[in-house]
């Protein structure tokens, strides 16, 4: 049965140094949850900091957000790490966001992987489940961003980590639960409209409605939105309006939960 | 009155990538404290995976040694932060130690500062203080490891937080508690015999022994001993025994305390 | 004497990876010389590329605008750096950006310092003389951008490297040539009629002119305009467009000396 | 036909910062190529200089060798570029080299690529004429250091750049050219006697010898020789003695051509 709360995450804190990336200050009066940056493939300390009180200051829950360790390519390109490597990494970037959040005394709810880091943890169980213990050694109570059907989602249910199941509102999806690939024409969606009939409806039905038609039986418990696109705020804004409007209850339920 | 415990604490997990630096090895074999690099600096998350182990296989306790995020220049450049950013700094640092210690299951005990990092902190209260409201931040039980008559230890008093009063065995004191400049004749002792005697000297009398002959009576925790200079294992073994000898018990008291 | 020919000048090619700075093309269309950020304060090979190419279509003049290696920094913090360091951290840059400017097949014409390591090297003669040691070995036909009256004036003249004279067209002096403290109320220009007569006064005596009223006779070259602040294109704008007005032919006159 | 002359090749310049890698100033009484990292996946410009300045000591020829912007992971981990990001990072770091080779007044001869990006050239042919366009922009004088039989050779000879073809001492070859894959048992020689033999085969017939036994005939210009293996100078040492032994001239030929 689909729920009445929803959560809305996006992924802040992406300057570095002197540049910036972004609106966060307009998206963090829209969304619910903050994906922090922490440092590797964005974000610094004191950007960390800013994000984190920014965040606090607006009610929203805040998790880590890992990526590679690769500041020019925005860790988006592919790196092979082994899983020892991984769970590594991990762990330093959510103990690094936790020591900025314990400065502005706010805990951290969950984290969710980016970029390249993300797209390979969703394929691969070894790696998926590397960046699970990671999370689970800095605190086992941190919440597992995951794909439904992916690697990340059976990781974080063999690891007895509660799962955060995110749907992307400007994507589609193919019958095995993947996203569909970006490069193929209408793969992601620009029309306001019909990112919130498409939302609107997995929501209501508790599926992922594949490009097929077929529908994809899951949790759905935060839906993401992009910040870092022209027009990017103002779909985030709609979207936000338009499931109030239907009735759901925008919020990061596991925040105080 | 001068303790009859005392803990050696030397500088570990100081590579980087494929770069190694110093035995640490062979000094976690003679030293009870390790203060790890936390990749500003040096190290990255993997040594300092490998650094934690290894130190818990020998019952050494474990701290963060944060520095100037100066990898060519090894954190030993001199670089203008303000209070605020040094902060974030620490605290990031810490945490991300903390991450990787979690992965272990190892507790840490302590921060040292690195470098120029550590040298601005001795001199500038402000500064001092600002690392240590990033410790206290992760958790206030960590001791802030300082030095006799300097901001850190200051600061370590104004915080409440405990503090691990090191020495640095090779090195000769001012009548003002401050280290001898490096560069003049004789700041630096190599000669195994004179460090014996003078760390002896000064845990027995509970004070520092300035190059004046003057005393200056503080609490001794901790000697510090390098890692990255040929010899430097043979002296550390070498103090090692003559403190055992002299009936000091060498130990990292604040390990389960 | 003064000229009847100016250049303008201004930083670019300051972004990193996926972040921006400033707006490029649009100065790119008013000023004559571009400094491009060479890897270590900001800038990569691609962002390099493409603002030595944008800049050829626009027929500006093009040099490289070495920094310190401190990325997170943007190269505003000083660094302790010997003479000998400085010289191979120049020769590096220049060296980088003669490379990417060979693939459009376009001549350097000049280098000009950044941040705190231009601040460093307008104070002191030994590091003025090692970057320009730096400049003459990649290329002896490179002319080295200084200031009136600072060491890097005096170490283009010792070296026999052709020097650029520029001045700051939102900033006042001191009668000893250098910049008034930013600090200082009134020490940075931001009304544009203000910046406009100050200029016009300059390039037509021959002589920065001090607060106190003094002249300080000078050649002048170029004129540095800033791109990263808010108005910042509007005022180059004005600026360049009341030169001609004035009788000036705007132009980088050593393109093609 | 097989030559008399032979060079002898080897990476070096590996350290960064405080850290050293292998034995360069031992090695660099042996090769009479030195291959000397640009600063992206090892080196920095004071180890560039110092390197190109002992290689110029010993007479030994030297060339940049660019690799991936990855100092964490030695430039070893495979990164998706486009040809045009392939080409500024060559140029980028080429012109790097040079402008510090330019500091001691030695010319640069060649180039050879590093680690992953070198394994991903051989492989590709967009991206070696990437390399190769990059490396021609620099200078078309410069020589493109390549494996007989792969895409790096075909570059080279589209583009007119004179090549350097190089053997590997201690590796084994499959029927198609490439190198045996290194985790096969047999593939890497550890034996001094059997590395001796199989050099001087493939050098007096002019041929790499397969596995399998095949000839496939080559130019063979240079035998790259490793420095970070234990026991890698003694190898180095006495494959030079057998080449001298066997009539062989060991030089850097191209060094006056």
């Amino acid at each position: 049965m689909a729920s009445t709360f929803v959560d809305l995450n996006a992924d802040l804190g992406e300057g570095f140094g002197p540049w910036k990336m972004g609106d966060d200050a307009g998206l963090l009066r829209v969304v619910t949850t903050a994906n922090i940056a922490c440092g590797a493939h964005a974000g610094d300390p004191n950007i960390m900091r800013q994000t984190v009180a920014e965040a606090a200051r607006n009610g929203v829950a805040i998790g880590a957000h890992p990526g590679f360790a690769d500041l020019a390519g925005f860790g988006r390109r592919r790196m092979t790490l082994t899983a020892a490597e991984m769970e590594n990494l991990i762990a330093y970037q959510v103990g690094a966001l936790a020591g900025i959040a314990a400065l502005e005394g706010v805990p951290m709810t969950h984290v969710k992987t980016h970029g390249a880091l993300g797209n390979i943890c969703a394929e691969d169980d070894a790696l998926a489940m590397a960046v699970g213990r990671g999370i689970k050694a800095v605190d086992p109570a941190l919440r597992y961003m995951v794909m439904p059907g992916q690697a990340t989602e059976r990781a974080a249910e063999k690891l007895g980590l509660t799962p955060i199941s995110e749907i992307y509102a400007d994507r589609t999806y193919a019958d095995n639960f993947n996203l569909s690939d970006r490069r193929q024409p209408g793969a992601v969606r620009h029309d306001t409209a019909e990112i919130m009939s498409a939302v609107k409806a997995m929501l209501s039905e508790g599926a992922l409605i594949a490009e097929s038609g077929r529908r994809l039986p899951t949790a759905i418990d935060s839906i993401c939105v992009h910040g870092d696109t022209p027009g990017a705020l103002t779909i985030a804004k709609a979207l936000r309006a338009a499931l109030e409007e239907a009735g759901f209850r925008v919020c990061a339920q596991y925040l105080n939960g």
